[in-house]
């Protein structure tokens, strides 16, 4: 044995030029339009609303416990002509709606769905797709009896930036994945929305922020089959942050976090043999992408839209109005059992804290 | 219940101004001298006799199992006028030599250590201490027994970077210390050094790279309590990857990762309730340091000095001098039980893959 000493070689050489591909994300603006009912009027109902001005999605109802809210919502969110109903029970059986967003707290997602399914609407629910993967199950099993169609609002894997990787991804562009790196963290606990605090509105960082890194990997990893981590509690007793590692059928991996009691960078990267994607914060919303060479030349960059942002929501709409069109019940893109498997896994983070 | 909608704040403001502190750490051209004899002949080893240069540090020998592969290394890194012993026996044996730094593979980090000790000599021994805890241990004893010096070559720990980190998590610059992100990753296997791929050597990702996020780490969060991840194999078995999560004892979170197979950006971020530490890649390096506030102001900076790299490897060689001379047999900036420690959390985190 020549147990010499410590040797070290210069990191491999990769490609010393390679191009991003284009999205293939369709145009929001030539997607045929539904009639949508906007179930909730918080903060991201909000930003659904405005987002579809740019699309041929029609908001024509709006729903909260409160008509006024409703009406304030529609009104300053551009859609003044919005029927604004008092109760969440009116604004699904409206005839007018044939689509309903459900933008309640996950606790409410599977009475909220419910509802609306059993109004015969099809259904974009916001992420999380539930408060637990009972819940999700049972949702999933609402849906399928239905017929209609029904899909998590996972925006990002609707972005057209998200599609570039999905594709850089698939090519080989990166050699073989290997490992994935994802955070996300805001400082919205304590001093932040009562829901994220409360047990009972399912607050905590994970189904509200650290879905995000948790879907990420996922869709670059071809799926998760095991899941481990560490969480932290707050004085409530919900997730404050979630340190977690994954990983994926080829045996890559992924260190993901999440936390929303301080801001972290909220990047991704996806690591491969022959190259790097870097995706710039907020990973989630339209961004930056970068394809970096080992030697840490940027071989090439799609930028983001700076007035894009929130506008972004649109997609995940239009590709609900696409599926309905096409007579489809799902989404390839955030399928139902997908949906699912990502609550059992962060059912599987959050045991130690449930217990 | 008020369960109405998805509320959002926008992040809570942190300073819109603040400096990093300077470092602390003495300049190398001021500490002391002490006559070192550097115990194999690889490339780290070339690297600390270059970095040696430009100190008061001499190396007066260096020894490997064969006598032209020692004095190539002494002629090529500028040292013509040491010793070139052909036995790690002669170099320890040698009357010139107060300390020797043992750069040869972690399997062998432990009979070399033992060997300089037993002739009387100060140890520094290159990173991972050895290649498991119970070596850890083992060594650890002999040095308390022996009443020399000795210290983990945990070069990091030494930098002037690092001390404006320690200060900067210190002085509550970032608030409260929520969420550490740190990775590792460089293209050497498969096609790399051999020890690398090799279970005899102790070979794998974790002890040669993933050690440095780790000890980051417990750095920043004032020690690692918890330490859950996956690792995947190699053919061979040693650990191509590894994902982990590490909890501190105020609960903060660490999400790091290694990998052997892949260039990752090895980027290190300390993240506070206050504001965050960016350490650019390679973040164990001598690295460009940034205070960043939440809305991704950036606050302040600390330049890279381009030309230092490895270079910075003379800092942990000035600190065993620094020990020496104050007649201390221990390093407070990397304990032996710090250095025990860290090696039972890789011991737990690769048990998996050595059962």
């Amino acid at each position: 044995m020549q147990a010499s000493s410590t040797d070290k070689i210069e990191p491999t050489s990769g490609p010393t030029s390679a191009t991003l591909p284009a999205s293939r994300r369709p145009d929001p603006a030539e997607v045929p339009g539904l009639r949508w009912g906007v179930l909730g009027a918080g903060w991201i109902a909000g930003q659904m609303i405005r987002s579809l001005g740019s699309t041929r999605q029609q908001v024509v109802a709006v729903g909260s416990r409160e008509q006024a809210r409703a009406a304030d919502l529609a009104t300053t969110y551009g859609v003044p002509q919005a029927r604004a109903h008092g109760s969440y029970e009116a604004l699904v059986a409206d005839p007018e709606v044939e689509a309903v967003y459900v933008a309640t707290p996950h606790s409410e997602h599977l009475a909220h769905a419910r509802l609306a399914l059993a109004a015969g609407k099809h259904v974009l629910v916001e992420k999380a797709f539930a408060r637990d993967a009972a819940q999700a199950r049972e949702l999933a099993g609402l849906v399928r009896e239905s017929g209609l169609c029904c899909m998590e609002a996972m925006w990002s894997r609707f972005l057209p930036h998200t599609d570039v990787v999905r594709q850089a991804v698939a090519s080989g562009l990166l050699g073989e994945v290997s490992t994935v790196l994802a955070d996300h963290g805001q400082p919205l606990w304590p001093g932040g929305p009562r829901r994220l605090a409360d047990p009972e509105l399912a607050g905590g960082a994970m189904l509200d922020l650290g879905v995000y890194p948790l879907s990420f990997a996922a869709m670059v990893l071809g799926g998760i089959e095991e899941v481990v981590g560490l969480a932290t509690p707050t004085d409530l007793g919900v997730d404050a942050r979630v340190a977690f590692a994954v990983r994926g059928p080829s045996g890559a991996l992924g260190s993901l976090s999440t936390d929303m009691s301080a801001r972290t960078p909220t990047r991704a990267t996806v690591c491969g043999t022959a190259a790097r994607l870097e995706l710039d914060g907020d990973f989630y919303t339209p961004t930056t992408v970068r394809l970096v060479a080992p030697d840490g030349d940027v071989l090439d960059e799609l930028p983001a839209d700076p007035d894009e942002q929130h506008l972004g929501l649109r997609h995940e709409a239009c590709e609900v109005a696409l599926r309905v069109r096409a007579g489809e019940t799902e989404s390839p893109l955030m399928p139902l059992a997908e949906s699912v498997r990502l609550m059992e896994h962060m059912d599987t983070l959050l045991a130690p804290l449930r217990r």
